[in-house]
């Protein structure tokens, strides 16, 4: 199992294209699979992705794609199947609570083609949260696991996630998640962090965009990425150097505001 | 060209999957591709799924899958060819500006597998909005447009988005979004809208999810959704009822009500 890991570790993943040419990372690969209707039909803002990408970023694993699908068991089946050979971790996250439109777990049995069964540690952990007459058999559905899967402790509600291969399989209610994660945390492998600087400015961001990508040529090993905003009818440039060498991302940094500098553009401040 | 339409907005796409049950839906179906490294870093919250799901289920088309994925071309290209098979409309987001980074047009070109030129009209539009020495090379970028397809009004800031067969590429910045789509809404064919009604309650949702399923299974042509909160340690429960037959809807959210009632659970009510 970890031979297979460490395999799958060392790969090399590219991590982005400008202009054709390809930047690698030796980072591990992550994908999330937000899993629920809520979300397609806007009803529900996802909050997970924000939270759980800087978490995964400070261990040195970089988030590569993210799908968000509906309750639809053969969606879900497929998309944990491409998902798990792509990239080196799998998260998902919803659909594994009692009621009848949780179905992530049978989901995971399917994908992975093993039984889904009343898993005794999952079911002891149950019997200690909850009173003999708030455990119903729809509660009791939550220690059904996937055969193979290690627990994971969940601090917050009791009814433990789990991991089955590189797949993480979480709770959608952020709080459960969050606390899911920092008892998940010591199962993963990482590399390097992705450490960033940023620089606001007054102007629009056509005006200095062969600037930039001048920068950018002169600095392979880094990913510049330029975000314009707009307030109160004044355009405005966030200019986001990423890598996971912080001297080469200070140094472009550093030539960007030389040259933003030079053309005298005005620097949003934050009092 | 609207004989490949109507084919495939007549083909009948699984909604929902509930204990091996599938219930169909003739509405077209959509799949959003959300680009950009500042969404996948957890940088930046999209907003645009949120905004756009419920404007095309105001028109009868379904979001069925969601990508967010960086800005690298091999990524962009594999995505935008899988999800233009497999959903009737596609809506990209991001990555049409003006600076390095913005390489989706360009992405376009290759999954189509046609040329990006300079397109006159688009030209025009820029050269209307921009004074001469704002246009620089990198903002004329934005009149580089796939052969082929059709432009769409930018009545936001100028540079227009586009549609290619069934895939709408468009900004990221949500008003410029906003604006492309209320012209290109006429372009799209869509089916019954989604109705849905909603009951909030101060109960834990393990405690009624049979109540919940048993409804479920009266009243297949709806879809409940069972979602979980936690407000000042205790435990709160949304039933989302949803269905394209209003009638159906009503009297599935009926059901709920009359065991939720029957039980006394305390509802929540909003001042």
């Amino acid at each position: 199992m970890w031979f297979f890991f460490a395999l799958r570790i060392c790969r090399v993943a590219p991590l982005a294209t400008h202009q054709g040419k390809i930047r690698m990372t030796t980072n591990p690969t992550a994908c999330m699979i937000l899993i629920g209707n809520e979300l397609l039909s806007g009803r529900t803002q996802d909050k997970n992705l924000s939270w759980l990408s800087p978490q995964l970023n400070e261990l040195g694993i970089t988030m590569q794609h993210v799908h968000i699908i509906p309750d639809d068991a053969e969606t879900i089946v497929a998309t944990v199947n491409e998902a798990r050979a792509r990239y080196d971790y799998v998260f998902t996250t919803g659909g594994i609570g009692p009621t009848h439109d949780d179905i992530t777990t049978e989901c995971i049995g399917k994908a992975f083609n093993v039984a889904v069964e009343r898993n005794a540690e999952a079911e002891a952990i149950l019997r200690g949260y909850y009173s003999f007459d708030m455990l119903n058999a729809a509660r009791l559905k939550m220690a059904d696991i996937p055969v193979g899967a290690t627990l994971i402790e969940n601090p917050v509600s009791a009814a433990p996630a789990y991991k089955i291969e590189n797949v993480f399989v979480l709770a959608g209610v952020p709080s459960i998640m969050q606390g899911m994660f920092a008892h998940a945390k010591h199962l993963l492998k990482g590399g390097k962090p992705t450490v960033s600087r940023q620089l606001e400015l007054w102007i629009g961001e056509g005006t200095i965009a062969a600037q930039i990508e001048a920068v950018q040529h002169r600095f392979s090993a880094v990913e510049i990425g330029v975000y314009p905003t707009m307030k109160e009818g004044k355009a405005r440039t966030t200019i986001v150097v990423r890598g996971t060498d912080e001297k080469q991302v200070v140094t472009a940094m550093d030539a960007c505001e030389t040259f933003c500098d030079s053309l005298g553009i005005q620097r949003i401040t934050h009092a």
